[in-house]
């Protein structure tokens, strides 16, 4: 059985090994400081007492529910912590799957391909709805798609790979198109915090029960590794996805909810605020360059991620390898996002050395 | 769908809510310290440069792949780190239902009750195996139970709930009846540090590709929070196991792996032998006092857990909420084990107040 594993441990170990200085622009990494309330949770559960080292409540520590559902404008009982945003999308997918309304899922083309994956994996069938040039979802293109067959439309917005930023029209007509078809809208909005056009709208704007939205701090507190993220269902779907979630993980890191909670309580707007004007000024270096050096590219509305086209270089992983080690700059390869930027490649600007690898690609392509 | 969600959490509200003072003994977390090498791993952590705080390699670190490869004789390879012993057998059950050898998986009865909810949620059949009194198991009867439509054999030694450890002959056993009948055996070891008997034996002392052996520092470390695992495939089914493992939870959590790592280096044997000589006194005492108050009860050989009979009190969900409520004791209804054990209760030796429980259970029965 193969799943359609994503690439992108295999392109970084690609670059890892490489003979040469290779700037990193594979992976959505953050390269800036986690929030110093975080780094100060770990070192206080360090010193916690024998029983707080045990199992929490399977579906999370009660604070942080308390903590995510007043943020959110959700009751508690909706909210189950997670593995990150990746079990937190496994389990609105399956559960989607589960209500035996279709088992066919509705997905984007780009897509993140741990989405397709999942699909495969959970025995559901993939349906591709392409987006336009600036990666915007046409939602008469998503109606058109969608069939008593539609078990769930999985969107993620800001977006990864394009960076577009669905406005709130959009997300309301998702939740339509759902509810119309009897199927899930799932909402991956792990780059909220990284809204660079003040458009982004969340799913839960439109109240509805036939959407989950799916979160994590993994890019907000710059801290993939951690591992805590959270799902937010329906009253209706949150009992049995919770109770998947016992039965695969039992339960969610407690050290990484501790520290997750004293973030989420202690950290200033400032510090994200930060994080998105180090970003904006990382657009504007890296597409100045890739427009010197007269490629195609896209401007990211949000997320961390721009889009190029060189011409006659394709979005192969043969071309990603060899930009690696000719160039010593590592992307991805667009054909790991679907079929419609082929000829791309993506770069993540989650490095202080986007600069350099601007120069780099203009200098190899020139 | 209901996946019989194990009652452990139920049963652990219902005795937090009580009105009166409640000895706990209903889950296995230890109530004795971790190493303060896990300790210091956690403060090191949080000292770490901010690339620390991203994702790991998807399988584990490898680092801390190559420690556990050293200790248990194995090949780094066939090594998944997982959110703790539960998403390890969540991997190797999924795995060896994939193989398309069989849908039924073999439990025993009693039964750890994650068992046959992940069997259920994976979509694969319950077939049950007796146990005897004291809670060994006979391979003759495993045998007679297994078919072609055997998937897996899943067992777990030392034993939860019984406290039985199987000795090396029916491991062995174990494994070649997995190998006759083109099935897995996978043997979840999580008590291999609380062997009070001297006769554990892992699966992984018989080669085969037909075994998977899951553990975790979750029992070992005295932090079932921690959700830092191990699964070991054989070669032929490791690629596979290590996809879900990422479309599932992409890794586990990075500061738990770190901290783990450490307490595996740094911890001494003395810190096990400690632990171990607790739980002995603990098992004495409360057996001691069990035994005068005539009740029927077995004595552990290995593990937390010690299974008592009371005249005319069967082991139900109602009565162990009536016995928190009269007796200031909570257990877990041995009916949540499967039917061979409904007239009894299991307690979990994980606190320090042992005697005084037992002491309580003695005057409630007199």
């Amino acid at each position: 059985m193969d799943y359609e594993t994503p690439l992108f441990f295999r392109v970084m170990e690609y670059a890892d090994a490489a003979d040469r200085d290779v700037v990193d622009m594979v992976s959505g990494n953050p390269d800036w400081e986690p929030p110093e309330a975080l780094r100060e949770g770990l070192r206080e559960y360090a010193e916690l007492e024998p029983d707080r080292f045990q199992y929490p409540a399977s579906e999370g520590l009660p604070e942080l529910r308390a903590e995510i559902a007043a943020r959110r404008g959700v009751d508690p009982d909706q909210i189950v912590v997670t593995n990150g945003a990746g079990e937190a999308n496994y389990l609105a997918m399956a559960r989607a799957l589960e209500r035996d309304a279709g088992d066919e899922i509705l997905l984007t083309d780009p897509v993140y391909p741990y989405y397709p994956g999942k699909t495969t994996m959970l025995g559901g069938a993939q349906r591709y709805v392409a987006t336009d040039d600036d990666g915007q979802l046409d939602p008469a293109a998503v109606r058109a798609a969608a069939s008593e067959d539609t078990a769930a439309i999985v969107v993620n917005t800001p977006n990864n790979p394009t960076g577009a930023v669905y406005p709130e029209s959009t997300m309301a007509a998702l939740v339509d198109i759902a509810e119309e078809n009897d199927a899930i809208l799932i909402s991956d909005e792990v780059y909220d915090h990284y809204d660079l056009s003040g458009t982004f709208a969340s799913a839960l704007e439109t109240d509805s029960t036939n959407r989950i939205v799916t979160n994590a701090v993994s890019k907000s507190m710059a801290v993939t590794g951690l591992r805590v993220g959270y799902a937010i269902f329906p009253p209706e779907l949150v009992d049995d996805a919770r109770s998947r979630h016992m039965l695969v993980n039992v339960a969610t890191t407690r050290p990484g909810q501790y520290a997750a909670l004293k973030a989420f309580r202690e950290t200033d707007p400032e510090y994200y605020e930060r994080n998105r004007e180090r970003l904006r000024e990382r657009v504007e270096t890296f597409t100045d360059a890739l427009e010197a050096a007269g490629a195609e590219y896209t401007t990211p509305q949000g997320s961390f991620y721009v889009l190029a086209r060189f011409d006659g270089y394709p979005g192969t992983l043969e071309n990603v390898e060899r930009l690696i080690d000719e160039a010593g700059v590592a992307g991805m390869p667009g054909e790991a996002f679907g079929d419609s930027r082929s000829e791309w490649l993506r770069f993540a600007l989650v490095t202080p050395r986007v600069e350099e690898a601007a120069e780099r690609l203009a200098a190899y392509f020139d």
